[in-house]
């Protein structure tokens, strides 16, 4: 991957900036909800904070693409796009946790090269850019290497996000793996990148959960993509295995596999 | 119930006080963990956390009972014992979350009178004595009351925590609430007492996972018992219902009554 311009990465920062505030103003200030048709709740953060940050890429980079969560896809046939999720974690953020994050990513010729995940309830912010390093709060992080799959700790933010095919499928990395954890979102890639969990297996995603995780794991050492081992991009799957370790997420890559082959 | 003495309280807060420094000394620094039998992960600070509080206890109150998750009772037929998890989320803590906690509670005659959760990472501290008000971080705080329990957000920490023929007891309840959140641990009875959350519904807990809770969500305005409907105490029971809202406890208690009833 070559080099990514520091006025990307930084510019990238700037609409994290950005976001914290609206972000904040909103948290644990209410005690309602509404749902999308998806059960997936809404705030009124959700918005002011798309709003905000697509204003800003307008203003700079007019001729790079926009694909958000809220208000959908802008010249995404542009070779540059932003994919900004505001509220990853709407489901935390409305039950008061601090656990939910901005995640802005930049792709590049259909590469997600630049990755932000930020935390505004606890000041933590995670970047990956290019080969790396990633860093928390500038301060570089890595991926860490288990001894092996029954060493590894695995996040999953709920298990409701799995079908029963979904299921079945991952049973045979879930047996495998030393401890499971729940909850976490975007937090999980964080944990990721900085070498205290092993893996993050999730489906039901947009791509805009997944872009900033995909560029941060892979410029913290690790790897990120489909349940097939497929490269992730705009658009292109629903189901993600992010490993710290390569050879484990090779491992977990050949159990799904062999999972589904007898499945179907 | 009869007022808890002040200075209890601030002894209370003084336990507290001690364990944060030697579970934050540990946190995020070693990329390792061992398991006990029961799969949950052991740390040093766990030791060094109940160690410190329980030598605290003995010196102050040389006559209390003393019941704690790693080095068992201690004159647990007192008139007050201390029950104490010193760190609680122990896969959160070894995953470099920081929703784990320190659990404190003080029983009186059988019934949970005081209990601190105190989040270390985040400088969060719930407290609940006797009839309230609780506090977050010395702010009053308190349970709210949703329209309906098809509004009411369901915490637990894991589905792995459920057998099977708890998830069937579940399910009546699973269905009508508004939405469901995994992970958490001691943080959901924070949300639960915040009034960002409404239900918290766990099983395979261990007394001291449950009682500094109990006393908070009963000074927080809500009211948390077994599966039964029954009072929480020590070894009472290890499935837990808590509810910011005393009639939608209720409901719970009635539907996971009828279920059980459907099942037996």
């Amino acid at each position: 991957m070559s080099g990514i311009p520091e006025r990307l990465v930084a510019f990238a920062d700037s609409l994290a900036d950005a976001s914290r505030p609206l972000a904040l103003r909103h948290w644990r200030r209410t005690r309602d909800f509404d749902r999308k048709a998806d059960e997936s709740p809404v705030t009124v953060a959700d918005r002011a904070i798309e709003k905000t940050l697509r204003d800003l890429i307008e203003h700079h980079y007019p001729d790079h693409g926009i694909a958000g969560e809220e208000f959908g896809g802008l010249r995404t046939d542009a070779r540059h796009v932003w994919s900004i999720d505001p509220i990853d974690g709407t489901r935390a953020f409305v039950s008061g946790s601090p656990l939910f994050g901005t995640l802005i990513a930049l792709v590049r010729d259909g590469v997600p090269i630049l990755g932000i995940i930020d935390i505004p309830a606890l000041d933590e912010r995670w970047r990956g850019a290019g080969d790396g390093p990633a860093t928390l709060n500038g301060t570089p992080v890595g991926t860490r290497r288990p001894r092996s799959l029954g060493d590894a700790i695995l996040g999953s933010t709920s298990p409701l996000m799995f079908t029963d095919t979904d299921t079945a499928t991952l049973a045979p990395v879930r047996e495998r793996v030393g401890m499971q954890i729940f909850g976490g979102d975007c937090y999980l890639y964080g944990l990721l990148a900085l070498g205290t969990i092993d893996l993050v297996i999730e489906a039901g995603l947009s791509d805009y959960d997944y872009l900033a995780g995909a560029a941060l794991i892979h410029a913290a050492g690790g790897i990120m993509t489909d349940w097939q081992g497929r490269p992730l991009g705009i658009g292109t799957s629903d189901r993600v295995v992010a490993a710290g370790d390569p050879a484990v997420h090779a491992e977990v890559i050949s159990l799904l596999g062999g999972a589904a082959a007898h499945d179907g």
